[in-house]
Formats: C-alpha cells, sequence, structure tokens
C-alpha cells in the first residue's frame, strides 16, 4: 500500500538500506575526526572509511540481527570490523555509542528529508502563485462553515495557499539549519572513552558531516526530534487544509473546479461517470497517517535518564513513516493543484445561485450609508426573509421592498449587487504574498 | 526497521501479496454467491473463481496502478477480467463497489490477525500462570508510585498479568465474532444494480465467506472497525504495562529479574556489562507506534455521505501498522516473560533494604488493636521518622520506642515484621486467576 | 466556554462536588460493608455513614489540598475523620487507599455518565427512526468521495444513523454491565490489612454498591479503563459522521436540509443570510476534543508496578473531559436531528442535476442485458463522455447515441432513468433496522 | 480537579472572563483603529472604547448564549451596542467577523500564557543552573535503558535540563515575536465591508494591540495555531522527561533524591512511611492531558474553505486546556527541582553498588592501551562474566584474572576505578551551558 500514501523518494530517503548507509557515514566521519584528532593512527582511519564505503550489506537481515540486542548498530559494528583491514578494527566505533550512530544517522536523513520537502513545497508555491495570478479577478462564492459568505476570488484562495507553503517551507529552512546537530556523547554523554579528546572530536565530526555541534549532547533530551516531528504533522495538516478545499470544490453540485485532463484518473469500479477527487482523497488520508505518528513521538518524549527502553526506539519508525507519508501529502496537492482545471462559469453560477443573496453584506453595507448599520442590517434581514419565504432571488425581493429600494440609485443598486465591486482588500492580498513570493526567489 | 516493532508473522497476513489474495477472495465468493442467486451464469461463477484462484500479479506493482484511481480494485478488476474466460469477463465484481472489495478484505484479514494475536496472548496467558503457580510465595515489594508500600509476591504479579491476558483473548473473541462482518452495499449502499437480488447474494456471500451479514451496509459507520482498532490499542497498552514493569524489575539497582540465560540479547555497542531489557523496550517502542496509528482511525471516523475522500483510505494502511505493531508488543512481552528469570533473593533484599520499613503499614494494623488506628497510625509515623532521621533500620527504631515496644509481644512483633504473614489476600487471587484459566482452558 | 462543548448534565454528573460524593459514598459503603463482615463495629460503620452523608465540603479547597499529597483521598479521609463521631474516627478509611477510594468513584461516576449517554442516544434513536419511516422514499442523491453515485433516499440514510445509534447503545449496556467494577485492593492490591476478611468484605462492597466484584483488584491494569475512554471516542466518532453528513447537505449549493424553524440559531455576525449549521458545528467540535482525551487515555496505559506515578492520575481529568466532551456531541446531534428540516424538492433537484447523469449505472445495467457488461460500461462512458463535452444532458446524449438508443425500448429507457426504480434493498434495509429498533424498544 | 493539572494563574488568563475582556479588547482597538483611518466618528469610536471598558457582562451566560449561533461575538456585540452610547451603536464591530474577534482575542491571550511560560521556565533555569554548578562533581551512575552505563554527575544531568529550559525559552520568544499575528479578514477574509480601507485599519488594528499585522488573513490556514499548539506540547513533553528521572530517582530502592523538607508533601492515605513523588507524579499526569490537546488541535488543522464548521471551534477550548495543562506540568517540575534534596552519599552506594561494574568501560578502555580495543572488549566481558557468576565484585574479579591484573600497573587499575577519573567531558559540557545562560541572562 506504500504507493497510495507514502512518497517513493521519501520511502527510498529513509529506506533500511539508506539508513545504514548513513550509519556507515557516521562511522566513517568519526573515524576520520578521530584521526585528525590523534585519538587513532590515520591509517585505521583511512581502513575503517574505506570499509564504511565498500561494506555490503542486507539491510533486512542485519535489523533481524538487531532483535537480539535492540540495536542495528551492533551487527553493523561486526560487519565494519570483519571488513576493515586488520589493524583498523581496533579502531571501529571508538569512543562512541549505538543512540550516537543511530541519531545522527537519523539526523543525516532528516536533512535529506527537509531538502526533499522543501523542493516539493516549492513546486506548490509555483503552480499556486500561478493560479493566484491567473484568477486573480476570477468571482466565487467565499464560504464559512460551508455556508456562502460574500465574493472572493480564486486568487485569493490560491494565494492563501501560496502563502502557507511559503511560511511552511521558512519554517523548514529554520529547522535544517536551527534544529539538526550531531548527537555524539558516548556510553552516556560524558564521552568518557576519549578522555579530554571529546570535545575536539566532537567539532572536527560535526564539520565532517557538515552539521552544526550542539552545546553538548542531547541523547535524552528529545526536543530537537519533536520540533521535526511536529512541523511535519503541521505541513501534513496544511496539505490536508488544501485537500479539503479541493474536494469540496469538485462536489458533483458545485463543480467550480475539475481534476484536469488525465482522463484515466478518478476512475470508480462500478459507476461510469465518477471522476474522483483522487489527489485530495490521498492526501487527506495521507496526512491522518502522518499526524498519528507525530501522537507517538510527542507521547514518547519522556526519556528517561541518559538513553530510553522503549521511547527512544519507537522514533526510529515513527520518523521514517512520518516523513514518507507527510511527503505523500505534499506530492498528491501539488499533483492536485497541477492539473486542476478551474471552471469559473461555475463558480459564477453558483456565486448568483441564491439569487444575489451572497450580497446581502454588500447591500446591508450600502444600506448602512443612508439609514445606519443597525437598520440597514436588519432591513436587510427582512429582505432575506422575503426572499427566503417567498422563494424568490434577493434582488428581486431587494427590489420589491418598498423601503430599501427606495434608499438607493439605481447605479448603487447595481454596484451593490456586483460580486467584483465587493472584493475589498482582495487584490491587495493578493499582490502582497506574490511579491514576498517573488522576493523569496530572487534570493 | 520492520524486524523490530513489527510481527513478521503479522506483517505476513497484512502483506500487500495478502490483501490482493482476501480482495480475489472476496470477488471469488461474490461470483459463486451470485450464480447461487441466479444472478449470473454458474459457468461464469466457476470461470470467475478460476481467474482468482490462479491469476497471478504484483501487489506493486498493482499498488502503484492505483495511485490514479486510488483505488486498487480497478487494475485488480482488469487483471481478473483479462485473465477469465471469455464468457465470464461480464460478470467481474457484478453488482459491487471498490468499497465492498477493500472492506470485507480487511475484515478478512482482521480476523486472520486476531486468531494470531489470541494465540500469542494465549502463549503468554501459559507463562503468566506458570509464573503466579511457582511465585505464589515468592515475596518482593509492592509498590505504588514507585515507592515501597507493603508486600506482596510475584505470583501476585504475574497473575494479575495472566487475568489481563485472559481478559483481551476474551474481547479479541468477541470481537471477532460480533464486529467482523462482510461489507456489501453496492455503488452507494443500496445494491441497486442487483436490482431486487441484493439482499439474497449478500446472505450467500455471507455464507461464503463464514462472516455475519450485518443489517444493512456499513460503508460509511465505521463503528466496527474503530472497535478493533481501540482493541489493539488496548492490546498494546496493556503489553506496555508488563513492559514497564518488567524494565523497573530489571533496573540495575533492583535486579528482581533478569532477562534470561540467552547472553546474546540485550549487549551493547559500547559497556561491556550491559543486559538491556531488549524485549520489553520492544515493547515499550511498538506500542507506542501502535497507539499513534488508533488515534489516525479515531480521527477518521467521520465519512462524509456515502464514502469519505481519505478518512476510509487512512483506514487502509492504519490497520495493518496497528496489527502489526501490537503483534510486535505481544510477542516481545512473550518472549520476556518465557525468558525471564526470577531472583527471588535480590526481592527479598529490596523488601528488608529500608530496615523492615516496608512493614510499617504492618505494624501499624497490629498497634491499632491495641490503641485504635489513628493513635497507631500517628505512632508508627513517628517511628518511621526516628528511623529516618537516626539512618537506624525501622525495626531497631520500633524496639526502641518506649511506647510501641511495650504494646505488642515478642511473637507479635515477629509476626507485623514478617512480610510472609502479611500478605492477605494474595493467595486468594491468585487462586481465582489460575482456576478462571483453568476453566477456560477446558472450554 | 464549556457551555459550548461540554454536556452540562454530563459536566454535573462528573463536577469536583459529585466526585466527591461519589468518593464519600465509596467509603460510607465500605464502612457498611466491614461492620456486615465484622471488622469494624456497627456503630462506627453508622457514624462513619452519617458523617459521609452529612459532611459539608468546599470541592474545590478539597481538591487545592490535594496538591501536597497528589490525591485529594487524604484531606477528604481527614474530614469524614473530623466529622465522625469519636468511636468512630478509628475505622474512616480502614484497609483500603486512595486508588481504590478514586478509582471506585469514577466507576460510579462513569455509570451515571453512560447512562445519561444511552438516554440521550435513545433519544437520536427515536428522530432517526421516525426520519427512516418518514423519508423511507424520499430520493437524493448517495454521494462517494462527494461526487453523485447512485439514487438513495433520504429514509436510508437516516436508517443508517439509527443503525449506529443501536449499535451505540448497545455496546454502552455491555459497557456498564461488564466492564464497570469496584477496585478494591487496599495498598497495593494484596488486603493485608483486612487480613482474612478481605475477600468477605470485597463481595460485600460491591453488593452495597451494586457494583460486580472482580476476580482481582485491577488497580494498575486499566483495561477497564481504557474500554471505557475508547467507547466514548467511538461515539464521539460516530456522531462526527453525522455532523459531517448534515454540514454537507446544508450547505449553500446543496441545500438539502436546513436547520429548523428555530431561526434564532446560527445567525453570524457579519452576515445577514447566514444560516449556519451550529449543532452539526459544536458537534464536531466536540468529537475533536473527545478523542484527544482518548489518546491522553491510551498513551497513559502503562501503569507502573501497583500504581503508576502520573498516568493514573492523568486518568481523573481526561474521563471527565471525555464523558462531557461526547455527551455535548450526543446532543448536538439530537438538537440537529430533531430540528432539521427536509427539503426534498432540493434533494429531487440535486440528483437530477447532471442532466441524469447520476443514473449512468443504471443505463449501464440496462444495456447490460443486451449487450454484456464490459461492453454496456464502455458504452456509457462513451456517452457520460458526449454528455459532458458537449455540455448536454446525459439522457439527451444518450438519446442522440445512434447505437444506444436502438438498445433499449422507450419503457426501458423510462425505466432506465427513473431513480425510484433504481433503488435496490433500499426498502429492505430500511425495514430490517426499523424492525431491529422496534424490537429493542420492546425489551 | 483543575488544581491538581492546571496551573490556577494560566487558568486565570485563559479564563471566560478574561477570554471576554480580550474580545472587548479588540473590539475596542477595532473601533480607535476605524476611527484613525477616518472608517468611524471619533466620537463613535470613543463611545465604543468606554463600552468595551466598562461593560459588565456573566461570561457563563455569554458563553450559554452562544450555544445557539456557535459564536460568543454575537451576544457579546449585542452587550456592547447596548451599552454604547446612540450614535456609536452603529459602529461597533464595524467591517469585522466573529472570527476575527475570537482569533485575535486567542492570540491575545497567548502572548499572556507565554510570557507566565517564559517566566516559569526562566525559574527552572535558575535552579537548574545551581544544581549544576553545585553538583558538578556529584558523582552517579549514567544509565541507558535503565541500566548503569558509566559514571556522570548530577551536576551534568541537571545541565541538560538547563539546557532545555533554555531551548524552550527560546522558542517560546520566538513564537511570540514571528508567530503571533492579528487576525483580520472580515466575513471571508477579503476586508470587503471596508472598501478600501481594509489595509490601512488592519496595520493601525495591529498597532493598537502591539501585534504583528500578518501578509494577508490567516483565518482559515493553521499553521499559527498549530505552531504553538505543538510547542507546548514539546514543553509538555520535556517536562515529562524531567519528571520521569525525578520519579526514577527517588525510587525506595534508588533513594539518591528526596522530594524535600516540606514533610506534608507526598504523604499516602493508606501507608505511613511514603514519600511520594508528588510533583512528578502530577507533571506526567498533566503532559499527557497537554500532549492529547495537541492531538485534537493538529488533527483540526483542515479547515474548510474560509471558516471550519467545528474544526475551527474545537481550537477555542483545547488552547485554553494546553496552555493550563502544559503551565500546570512547568510549575510541578519547578516545585519539584527547587526543593529536591540531593543524597550524594547514596549516588555513591548506587555507583559502587555492583562491585564496580560500571566502571567495565574504562577498565577496557585502559587495557586497550595495551592489547587493542576489541581484544580488550572480549577481556573485560570475560571479567565481567566471571563476577556475575561466581557473584564477587567486578574488581575483585578483574584482579583475580591472571591476564588482566598484568597488563595495568596498580595505579592504572587504581585511576580506571575511579569513577571521578572517568568522567570525559562532562565538566566542559557543563561550563558550556552554565556560560550559555548566563549569557542570556545578560541580554
Amino acid at each position: 500500500l506504500d504507493a497510495l500514501f507514502r512518497d517513493p523518494e521519501m520511502v527510498a530517503i529513509f529506506s533500511p538500506d539508506a539508513t545504514v548507509r548513513r550509519m556507515l557515514k557516521f562511522e566513517a566521519a568519526l573515524a576520520r575526526a578521530e584521526a585528525r584528532a590523534g585519538v587513532i593512527p590515520v591509517t585505521a582511519a583511512t581502513a575503517i572509511v574505506t570499509a564504511c564505503e565498500t561494506v555490503t550489506f542486507d539491510a533486512g537481515e542485519l535489523f533481524r540481527d538487531a532483535v537480539s540486542s535492540g540495536t542495528p548498530v551492533i551487527p553493523l559494528v561486526r560487519l565494519i570490523t570483519e571488513h576493515a583491514a586488520n589493524d583498523a578494527t581496533a579502531f571501529v566505533h571508538m569512543g562512541t555509542t549505538s543512540q550516537d550512530t543511530i541519531d545522527t544517522a537519523i539526523v543525516l536523513l532528516m536533512r535529506d528529508g527537509i531538502n526533499l520537502l522543501v523542493a516539493s513545497l516549492g513546486k506548490i508555491s509555483i503552480e499556486a502563485a500561478r493560479l493566484a495570478r491567473d484568477h486573480r479577478h476570477t468571482l466565487m462564492a467565499g464560504r464559512t462553515l460551508l455556508q456562502q459568505a460574500v465574493p472572493i476570488t480564486f486568487g485569493l484562495k490560491a494565494a492563501r495557499w501560496l502563502h502557507t507553503t511559503i511560511h511552511l517551507n521558512q519554517k523548514l529552512i529554520t529547522l535544517r539549519t536551527e534544529t539538526l546537530a550531531i548527537q555524539f556523547g558516548g556510553a552516556a554523554g560524558t564521552l568518557a572513552a576519549l578522555g579530554a579528546k571529546g570535545p575536539e572530536v566532537a567539532t572536527l565530526l560535526a564539520e565532517e558531516l557538515d552539521l552544526p555541534e550542539p552545546l553538548l549532547p542531547w541523547h535524552a533530551e528529545r526536543e530537537r526530534i519533536a520540533e521535526v516531528a511536529t512541523t511535519m504533522g503541521i505541513v501534513a495538516g496544511s496539505m490536508a487544509k488544501i485537500a479539503a478545499d479541493l474536494t469540496l470544490l469538485q462536489q458533483s453540485e458545485i463543480a467550480e473546479i475539475s481534476p484536469g485532463s488525465d482522463s484515466s484518473r478518478g476512475g470508480s469500479s462500478a459507476i461510469p461517470q465518477k471522476r474522483n477527487p483522487v489527489d485530495a482523497t490521498l492526501t487527506t488520508a495521507a496526512a491522518r497517517l502522518a499526524i498519528g505518528d507525530v501522537t507517538a513521538i510527542l507521547n514518547s518524549m519522556a526519556h528517561a535518564h541518559e538513553r530510553a527502553p522503549g521511547e527512544w526506539q519507537a522514533e526510529w519508525e515513527a520518523i521514517a513513516n512520518l516523513f514518507s507519508h507527510t511527503a505523500s501529502a505534499v506530492n498528491h496537492v501539488q499533483t492536485a493543484i497541477k492539473n486542476l482545471v478551474v471552471n469559473d462559469s461555475n463558480m459564477r453560477t453558483n456565486l448568483n445561485s441564491s439569487g444575489g443573496i451572497v450580497m446581502a453584506e454588500s447591500i446591508s453595507t450600502a444600506l448602512a450609508e443612508k439609514i445606519g448599520r443597525q437598520d440597514a442590517f436588519r432591513l436587510t434581514q427582512e429582505i432575506v426573509q422575503t426572499a427566503v419565504s417567498e422563494g424568490i432571488g434577493f434582488r428581486d425581493a431587494f427590489e420589491s421592498n418598498p423601503r430599501a429600494s427606495l434608499l438607493l440609485t439605481t447605479s448603487e443598486i447595481n454596484r451593490a449587487f456586483n460580486p467584483a465591486a465587493y472584493l475589498g482588500s482582495t487584490d491587495v492580498f493578493i499582490d502582497r504574498v506574490l511579491a514576498n513570493f517573488d522576493a523569496l526567489k530572487d534570493q
């Protein structure tokens, strides 16, 4: 089922194979750092690096071996040691511990994962910017609690999606530069096995891996992991919001968007006419799964003492799932938005569907200039009531209302019933977000 | 990482391959039912059944194909149709819809999954019953809020584990017989494509699959799924409780149990002496992951109209994950309990570690018969205070207390300080649970 | 904000005051049971019972006092003791512990809470049964993934709501009779302070409180609590499903239901014409809150040893919140359904909105009898395509299709385009659920 | 129960009364901004501001009134209008909508809430810094998976707590300055009722409330809320980590800390000697509750269109609960750490409890210099095995090992068995965190 709710590229980044490769990368970088610090011989480091780069392994077998110790690092170190030249074997995994290897490997995976997400969200931004520009004037109903409220434009909706993706990307970039850092503390966070050389090795290790060095090891303090995890949850939740909009706009009776020209998408096994909102559907599903993973991680933050019996290990799978599900949500939104066809005539029809009732606030505002806001609000409600109870259009009801119709001139009435004239700051808002997008692109 | 937090047998039950096989089983059973009801020709049914039983498929490819429609049933029906004899092709998937196929397939998978769990929990029951019997008299400290309270026996603790597993198995069996049922409603729950034959086909389909027939289709009412999911969460949570006990008992300074004779288990990559509580650790991790999955399912219960765009699809992966994680938790507990070595002398040492202070309630109870409960409680607290502040044993403090020591005879004192004499209903409780276990075994 | 998302009656059941009253009820029942078992003097029991029944207290103060010990039972026992006649003071809270008092009090509260929920769900059942009966033939579109699929009736939708509430009530009743039980174990689950009298007192205590007696104390095994909690989550989730339907049906452009005649409900602070789906909205909100509480409880099941430092205490508030939120969801659904006005003409209009395209499966089924199912499916898709691309009605497209129009007679065509003739087992399903409802009512 | 799991100061900040006050603050600020922009008369603004500042209200009643419309803003606006001078009534709540009022009010509450949390976490920092300094050299066992690993110092553990609180506070401050912003969009995010004046009013409103102005309204894009909510969850989870440490260190058999001199804290209703870890217990409970609230918010991010029917409203209570629970967790940790008594002799005793076995890595490291790391690891394991199987101390086993004892000189042996000589970078790490703390204090 992976194909449906997990992004294949992200699954590849967090695959067992890739995870082992990142652990090997840590061990190699550590050997290099220790050689540079004079802790181990340069020749040993070279041999270990070679072993880490050339060793072949079966990741599945390695994780099955891990069941007996609870950590894949033990069979992995054995593997490197078997593979390394003789005089290097004594220096493999020197001064470190399973958690250093695994946490730092996961940090490296998360960095790759964040980079992939940033790129994917960037693609949504481009599409959303296009829609915001192209549909700046495409009128549609604004809907609150799924009731028509006042007119907006589809471009404004797209501008809001754009703003979300820009915002999320800025968060992700901050996360990548400020939250990700090496974990390196040895058996219980003191680097005791390295004597006085600990801090120097740590600095060099961070340099080798191009990651920041934290003030002290964070093995049992999981804020970093939780920050990444909850940010994924927020990305997924934001995608679910866009998916909700898309699904609702594509309802048979609303039909303001359609899923695009690729007619093979969205078919049904029973119903000939169906065009299901497949990408929005898969987004919603992937987002729910992602948020379940976040729950697991937040509830696993209470790491006992210097390493938790269970709360730590739960992260390994939860983080991999979380990135894969979040990336799937992002990619399905991107596909949906890229292919989406805007049915502007349906938008216009729906906007007018209740005989102009969506212009009630506009009318009320126009009347307010003549008779005050409260009186205007009440008068408007009365007209709405008439329209509803007599089953006539709101404009008809307005025009047949003896008091109201006299308060406004024909041109005022025309203007008050013109959705395009009641868009307030829509253009300003679209411009601001597009300008922000352009400014960031130029950086 | 699957090996660590997912039970391989359960992973096999919910594998993409097995999932497709269950969907094929549904389609075959449906063909048979429709033939029996006279809806399709018998020869067509035979051909479809043969096709379903002999068709070869690549489940991965099938699910990748499913991305464009959002459902694996479309490519699957195409596959069956291509594979079936010519005159049968018109009758494949007749009168039904994707959701019928998938929901019923998942019900079949869940039935297998529940059966596996019942067997695994049954194994824990056997081990827990053995421990309850063998350690009925093995004294240890009862601990509340991780403070020593009064003596209990290890047999009582095991009897509580036993009671939990018996209770969970009864819940699972009820679930299997009462909650699981076919889903069969056609395009939107009316079975319209079957005309008047819908109910008859439904009854025969249920018979073919040996599953109950519900009063009406449950496509958008997910109580059944949520009941199974939350029960999994409760099983996982109960395993986490046992794992917490095991982890705490195995602490270096407590050492009341050890993880057993298989010395390859629980080693460390850095620390020569480490014997980690590997199985309890993996239980805790798997349980956290399982409960995250439950969250996803409960938050996906609001299925819109006749089929949800996203909330339904999220279940597919969440259910598979949930069963695999829960089974992993169960199996790790079983391994842990089976191999566990009880260090009864350490239990006894810890019980006595604070110089008998764990017998304070016993002393207070003995004194109460002489001077009333409140006075006795206060006097005991005073003696406790003396013991703590003077750093002497509680019994020494008692004996040096001029008032208290005169209130009880030597034999009363000996009795009051004897943990084995202060076990209350321990034996009764153990007997009851063992009798319950034996009674259920005989059924 | 309580008024919006918490049911006031349920809030009253779980109020601090009522909670303290239930703890007093436990202490009184225990005194009676102990007197009957000869553990304490009858006069002492009488005095304690009187004290428990007449003592006045400030629940807020009592819980503030509880902060220093972590349990409200300590100040409560002090209060009873101060209030009881002199010779009874020694026997207050005899042989028991905080957890017995609190857990059993919560069980009593949950019993009341379940009774209230059963009554509230029963009211929904009555309304849903009425709707199922009255709208058995009210045609509307069945919608999957928010796309029109095939016709159903509003009565069928209501029958499904009815079935859900019946099912939930049966679950709640089972819970009340099978899961709720006294908790009585003393300091660490051995009832040691009662010597050999423990089991007898336990049996009498259960009798006094009219609750089952479990095989052994369940203090650290929280399956019971988790079963109640998850059932609440399932009730809440099921209400969210009904709320989703209501919200979607009430969309401005769909308008198949309206929230009823009470025009003060659902107004907007800005928009004169708004009639918001207030009750459905509050249901959805309350359900989300309820499910968050369930998460807290499932993640708190790993109770260490004989009493958990934190996981247990978290339940106290989570359970109270959960019942209040769930009851709010139930009551808002009840209000919504009771007041709901069915706009059957809109249902019919929407059903016909795409020029009969919702009858495509029906046409395909009719054609299949002439040219086989696959060919019919393809031909129907071709006609759908024509209708969509030429922007004409599906029936027009059908009639202009040279091949299709010749395959069916006029009366076959009329029948195939008649939604009322394409309802399959709708009536059977409605009848079954109504019969089930009537049968249960008669019990 | 509020007293136990909710911080009273935070409860006051988010009380119904305070919430209404913040809504009034928004309405007053809006009137001022609109007057400054020339949208409403200055006299009207003055009258509205006065009304908002002087109106008396019953918050409970107001929220009960809100049930019929789903929003407290309708009765609130009615109240202000009734209270305002006649010619101002027309200008109350002008150009805005419920969501603007409520979202901005919640932002103001969250700002206060964050300020309170920053102060509370700052107090933990001070205590943790004191402990880090005072116990820089206080030896104790580092424990991984609850097994003794290598020596650390209590100061290092406290330094890690310090680092966490510093880190969390920096996150909170960023949140306060970057994430919190006014919400102001009118009926559906266009500010249409203000014509061209929307942006100007928005800027002035932001100024009046001393909050940033976002690029565009964020009514249906809930990243901001989710960021605050998840940060609360991370704070709560971090507190749960400290609580876990405290609870484990205070176990009867470990007794490395005690809860301090206030002997009234932590008593038991049954057990005379009990000193329960009350504050750590309440922290754990409050954190679980907080994280449940986060779940509710993350699962409510998919806001439909321009305002969600349910997902939005769920936030109101969830946010208030979340802040109260999180603050409770923080305050209980602060109380616990402030009062905590360090039993350094018990730390030393436990460190030596297994006859020096915690020094195995140290010995192995010392031996490695003579015979290489692998051989040394194996030799050390052999000695550990001897110690365990013969039940003798590790040092005795070392000294009786014919090979090992010859490899090291007496002074090398003494050094290798000296925990204080095997602390690696402990001092460096403590210094770094203390320096970081001092640097931030000086800002």
